[in-house]
């Protein structure tokens, strides 16, 4: 057998070989980060199903003084009810994100602001920090499956 | 060429041809459960650094009310000063692990109990659901890159 021949079929295999081709994880990391911040655009407006569209059916939303949220249905009803309080708004920027070598998970630090009444029906700005987690689907498009914020003190105005 | 040696070149090049090996998903994800169980294990003790060698030197805690923990020296701060409150006690267990492709990323759902005395020094527990990311190491071991938490009310007792 020649050796260009060898180079052939060696590239071949190469080709074929390997479960999945090379992940640009910087990229992927800058795809998660403007994919947050359009997913938070979107949460300004008032397009449910746009915004629902960002979670994967089993996701899992761990908000603050409530039980885990596990599943599209239950965060939808949430989501529908936080909207549906008069004056409140949220919005968040990621701050880093981190992709797996393998480019199928990722996870990204953030910080949101929601706004809502208060007891006395004042709207009132609260500061969280979030981590956000990311799966990769089989159509190639990231999935939210994880998101969890708490209060951040530091960035009270 | 024959058959035979397509076979073993094109086996020899599989072989060569794949950036990592091939990772046991499953065995991690097992492996990462059995690690935050020690962990709690640890931290019911009171041997700080066994308890601060899971974090990574650069880990991010996300503790509420407080600003992001970043490097490990903050995290080793926060810990000695709450190790040092009177009757303070800390204990978690995983509730799922999902690690990526790759085996050098992967989160879990958790819940944790702390108990620490209220204003009137009685001693509470506090309930909370909790979500920590790992990652893999060029020595093969799991670090603790994020670790966060908050309220859980559908867990008080």
């Amino acid at each position: 057998m020649t050796s260009k021949t060898f180079v052939v079929i060696t590239g071949l295999a190469l080709l074929s070989g390997c479960g999945s081709p090379d992940v640009d994880v910087e990229a992927e990391e800058k795809h998660l980060m403007d994919l947050s911040r359009e997913w938070s655009a979107v949460a300004a407006g008032d397009d449910v199903e746009d915004l629902m569209s960002y979670w994967s059916d089993d996701a899992v939303m761990m908000a603050p003084g409530q039980p885990p949220l596990r599943g599209k249905e239950a965060i939808r009803e949430f989501v529908t009810s936080t909207g549906e309080i008069p004056g409140f708004s949220i919005s968040w920027e990621p701050l880093e994100a981190h992709v797996a070598e393998s480019g199928d998970m990722g996870y990204m630090i953030e910080q949101n602001q929601i706004t809502i009444p208060d007891s006395t029906g004042d709207l009132v700005t609260q500061y969280n920090k979030v981590i956000t987690v990311w799966e990769k689907r089989e159509d190639g498009s990231w999935k939210n499956v994880v998101d969890m914020w708490n209060s951040d003190p530091s960035r009270e105005k």
